[in-house]
């Protein structure tokens, strides 16, 4: 897979991109990650890529042009148009398959884990992050193929918010995740939140793990997991539980660990 | 505010905590950003801080002790224990006011802007990143204040997550942005999606900014803007307007809108 992220600090994206499970799924030639400053693409001697909002307000919003060309120098149109030119008469005649071209933006649709394995199915990714300015709306209608938003917070620029796409991208592709990275971080595809870990020591501080953890009965350790999986899930996030196939044992479950809590609140 | 991470992979932060806002809150003296690996508080000669799970399974868990070590090396308390020493039976005594200690992981709660306000209140935040490892539940239970996860995807680490939480607090200290940040980022703020910004060129390849910002009718610019915010928030994002204030005005055009679009839909 190819991923092009433009932006106007790309010297943030080498300690991301150098290290862990990103570093080596670019030494395995799994990935190739670029992080590319459109500035490069301004068209004047300024370097200018942003300008005043037409209709007055604060703030600055970022030019069709240098985003446009930089997209399309990435898809491999290497002709560049100079300013107010219409050489299409609106249209943009992309090759086929057209590669995702992503916007980072508060407005997006919010970024899920279904929406991690779709992208993942790509051969090349465009990212395009904004830095505290707004979008000029024509990059948002004639542009992108998807608006991204990883979630309900304000943050100073897209660049966080597509490393973090990456991120969860790049570890669904084939040949990323070893064994030993696999197991743990499977939150989401159970559908569960996961339940306790415990390693050594066994006693810490006068805390200890709990005995069905050391008994080495095997189904025992299996039940005791789903149902604290099922306690924390239902504690913690309820709505993960909705639209969720639980089989009759694990309504039995949620269904007493509702009385437990029930009774410890009244205890209190 | 001093921030505090304990990671495995410090060198991920230097392009992010160097860059833009950070880069620049730092410069000023509002907020000091450390990357600490917690693998020097290990305490044995292999550097090991994380080890198999109880109960088996695959993955590796991240033990306690060098956790606890480094968060209480970091909070002032530099006396370090040994394993299996009990020395406050159970309890840890912290000076007071507590710093928070946050674990970034998948089961904490859904970050917020409203969380990131909360925050940003603090004068010290701890932030504990595990890296595909499981936490042992000692450090859930015993140690941490807040369990914090930015979305509901999986990731490789925790570092990425602890630099969005860290980049939406810092953004909102004192002193961070100038005027010239502060304008275009608010969409939670105002409880509505941005409005679309427009800048030059008039026209671009053949799409033209909309006639009503060119007119210089400022009541009747901000008119079209706030119903351009709530056609984007009733289009993309439905569930923000439930428990938002609107006025008669709001309500009036998000019923014309509704009419608008059915008509849309209908003649398609």
């Amino acid at each position: 897979m190819r991923v092009d992220v433009l932006t106007l600090f790309p010297e943030m994206f080498a300690g991301v991109f150098g290290s862990s499970i990103l570093g080596k799924a670019q030494e395995k030639g799994i990935i190739s990650l670029n992080a590319i400053n459109f500035r490069e693409y301004a068209g004047n001697k300024h370097g200018s890529v942003d300008d005043t909002p037409y209709g007055g307000g604060g703030g600055m919003v970022l030019k069709p042009e240098p985003i446009f060309r930089a997209v399309e120098d990435l898809l491999g149109r290497l002709e560049v148009e100079g300013e107010g030119s219409t050489p299409d008469e609106g249209e943009t005649a992309y090759e086929s398959p057209r590669p995702r071209v992503i916007l980072m933006c508060p407005q997006g649709e919010t970024f899920t884990q279904q929406k991690a394995e779709e992208l993942a199915r790509e051969e090349h990714l465009v990212f395009i992050c904004g830095h505290y300015e707004g979008y000029d709306e024509r990059i948002r209608e004639h542009l992108v193929t998807d608006e991204i938003s990883i979630g309900d917070y304000v943050l100073t620029g897209g660049e966080l918010p597509a490393m973090v796409v990456i991120d969860s991208v790049t570890r669904l592709l084939p040949g990323v995740l070893g064994n030993e990275t696999s197991a743990v971080t499977d939150s989401f595809s159970t559908g569960l939140l996961e339940y306790p870990h415990y390693t050594r020591p066994v006693e810490f501080r006068g805390w200890k793990v709990p005995d069905i953890l050391l008994s080495g009965h095997h189904a025992n350790v299996a039940d005791w997991r789903r149902k604290e999986a099922l306690r924390r899930t239902w504690l913690r996030r309820p709505d993960l539980l909705q639209g969720l196939e639980l089989s009759e044992k694990d309504k039995k479950w949620l269904e007493q660990l509702q009385a437990e809590e029930g009774r410890d609140t009244e205890d209190k």
